[in-house]
């Protein structure tokens, strides 16, 4: 049995279908479809909604759900009119925050997202050319700068690491590879050590390593299991012996990656949500 | 007046304040101090955050908000026992879905991130990948596998806004910038022929681009605002001559832009939510 699970939103729809996704994933033994609806911030738009709902609902013969982040009382009510069940995830709080606050809402589009504020945009854009610019050890200079700095041997995940940590949190983060004669050494490269204090080291398990690689350079003596066992084992002991706050990042995703590093590290962020 | 919002959650708690953020943001003559207690994922832990919760309670001398995502009882029984509200964002919903669904929820915690699916990680990571491999041009030899090419002048989007695609979308993003020698010719770069379909242009106004510029290299002729205007109407008649699509960033989030590519390309996401 299959049955279509709409997000329906004011906006971008990124919040309704995480939150919609994470009820879902409750229910494993039914298949969804699942549709983005965003944008949908007119009459006319929500009137063109209940028509692909509606469609969906004779496709599937029985009731779309929809999980729905919606401001405008006009629009909610044409949504309504549809034959999808309505899950309304601001709304059903927005009562009872008015009770405990003392004060009413401002029933307001558009106002956790969009540019109201270009100061974050910035931030987030800058936090986004940090990382870039300071990707893979390529320069140091901007060290200094930087809220943390990733350690890891190749393909540990430390760039997606930074980009999210940039995008999500409006973190600097800059990384840097710990290469064959850094790891021959057991020593901290020199050039690290003034910025002993913002160093956080990735690892990984060995077979997971191997299989990264190996997609990347097949046949290299790079992706053979010895070098990757070797690798790991040689930057864990320099994490250790350096005391270096550190992650295994075999079986986790890039979010939880980027929270435990801010949890761990005790890091400010300089955005919010 | 000042009061702590608490984002509660068994795994990253990046959906309960994304959710809790745009609750709060309709109540903005409220400050509030917004705390992300991420992998409250035993008693333990549960017990901790009681502590820092019911310190806030005293510090601001009013209830601290709790948002919640926890599926375990006995982690949420442990929180209500502080002095929060709370607003239970998965919960509330999980029982009317049950009754609508038939069946009963599975109450099992970290389904909607974590890696659970390698696919998923995998999608994720080779779409980032493919986005810094494929960034300003520098290569045209992964076009053909690209889901979308974006088009622009530099500093109008292009980066960020691929990078947003791969990591939120598992989307294939290439970007080329568009420089002075095909904005002169006033036609489609040859190179760029064959991938029609897949090209979707970004715009700017010339004051946005000038501000951005200048940020980065201040008194520099590419910052002047002749040049900004110049660069913004030839990119804009290519556009139209060329009926590619075409979206002006000036006041959106990276957010706002990648859901609308997505919508008006009509292209199939890898990854939801």
């Amino acid at each position: 049995m299959k049955r279509a699970a709409f997000f329906v939103s004011d906006r971008t729809a990124i919040t309704a279908e995480m939150m919609g996704h994470s009820l879902l994933t409750q229910f494993e033994s039914i298949e969804f479809e699942q549709i983005n609806l965003p944008f949908i911030d007119s009459v006319e738009k929500a009137e063109q909604a209940v028509v692909q709902i509606n469609a969906a609902a004779e496709h599937y013969a029985c009731k779309p759900l929809l999980f729905i982040t919606l401001i405008d009382r006009a629009v909610i009510k044409v949504i309504e009119q549809s034959e999808g069940m309505i899950f309304d995830l601001l709304n059903t709080f927005i009562h009872p925050l008015e009770q405990e606050l003392g004060i009413h809402s401002a029933h307001a589009v558009g106002r956790s997202h969009g540019m109201r504020v270009y100061s974050t945009y910035k931030l987030r854009i800058d936090a986004l050319n940090f990382s870039l610019a300071n990707d893979d050890g390529n320069t140091l200079k901007h060290f200094p700068k930087a809220d943390i700095i990733l350690l890891g041997v190749s393909r540990s995940g430390k760039t997606p690491s930074c980009l999210f940590l940039a995008l999500q949190y409006g973190i600097l983060a800059a990384n840097y590879p710990l290469v064959d004669d850094d790891l021959e050494s057991s020593r901290l490269p020199e050039v690290l050590k003034p910025y002993r204090d913002k160093l956080f080291g990735l690892t990984i398990a060995p077979e997971r390593l191997q299989q990264i690689r190996k997609e990347r350079r097949p046949d290299s003596s790079y992706a053979e299991y010895q070098q990757c066992q070797y690798e790991v084992n040689a930057v864990e002991k320099i994490y250790r012996a350096q005391h270096i706050p550190f992650l295994d990042t075999s079986a986790v995703s890039i979010e939880e990656i980027a929270t435990t590093i801010l949890q761990t590290s005790g890091l400010e962020r300089r955005l919010h949500g």
